[in-house]
């Protein structure tokens, strides 16, 4: 049985024990998580959301630039008003630079992606904090509700918060 | 306790009942889903995988568009091999059209995004058929793996396939 068929089997005995009447298309906690396709990231159970409560916005490293689209249809058109952006230790966007991936793509596809940021990176922290930035720099989201950071590790399952370097280091007035 | 804070709670309890040894990188059914962010999609329990088997993409609609990256990351350096495209019944881009969208998000930020493409679209079906078009057309990934297409209907949360035009109607010798 192939992979999807398998996916198919499983959604089945799913569909059978669900009574999921009651379901909403607004997101009960209102709230919506950025954070990347890693299979070891099991969005509902690691962050503790049930079934209607949060949009889970994933893409390759959750990087928050691809997700402004997303979010401004999740706080505009279905009111959520929180965001969490969530990488993660051990994360593949730490293994490859643009030019290796686009050299893969060219010799093995035949394509030309040279026109394509992949968005890698080489610090997980620095690049939790690059997204805050990149929400914060934006103008299709809201800039009034909680936007907070997180590193999960793939390893204890635990989420560590990274606060921005204004609220790790306190100017000092001189 | 702020929403945030709930999910941190939630994902103590989680870290502390985990025993994650032996999950790697590399999505062991080398399979990517790509899907909406909607909050009744409970990906792992409704597609039957377990941490580590897939990669998940998730964004407004689960559009193929904006997942092009994240697939090719996937299949070029991550090994998956197979792609589920999974739109779902009473979706939020059923209610919109961009200029809608670009007209509350002037009048309620000032932000002027008449540039963005929200990627709305008024059939299911046809946004099934179109993602997958989108996928056979990207060079940047592969076409020589199984591509399937589905909605997930989120009251009876059963997947049901749909099938690309040339699999419905066979064309008859004249």
């Amino acid at each position: 049985m192939s992979v999807i068929d398998e996916m198919l089997a499983a959604n089945s005995r799913y569909a059978e024990e669900l009574a999921r009447s009651g379901q909403q298309l607004l997101p009960a906690a209102r709230v919506a998580v950025v954070t990347c396709m890693d299979a070891r990231i099991e969005a509902a159970t690691a962050f503790g959301f049930q079934v209607g409560m949060a949009h889970i916005i994933r893409n390759a490293g959750g990087r928050v630039s691809e997700a402004l689209r997303s979010l401004a249809i999740s706080q505009e058109l279905l009111g959520t008003r929180a965001v969490a952006i969530i990488h993660h230790t051990d994360c593949g966007m730490l293994t490859f630079t643009d030019d290796q991936l686009r050299r893969r793509l060219r010799e093995n596809l035949g394509a030309n992606a040279d026109h394509v940021a992949f968005l890698p990176f080489t610090d997980i922290e620095q690049s939790v904090l690059d997204d805050l930035d990149a929400y914060r720099e934006s103008k299709m989201v809201r800039q009034d509700i909680p936007v907070r950071g997180f590193i999960f590790d793939v390893q204890t399952g635990r989420l560590n918060e990274v606060l921005p370097a204004t609220a790790r280091q306190p100017v000092r007035s001189r």
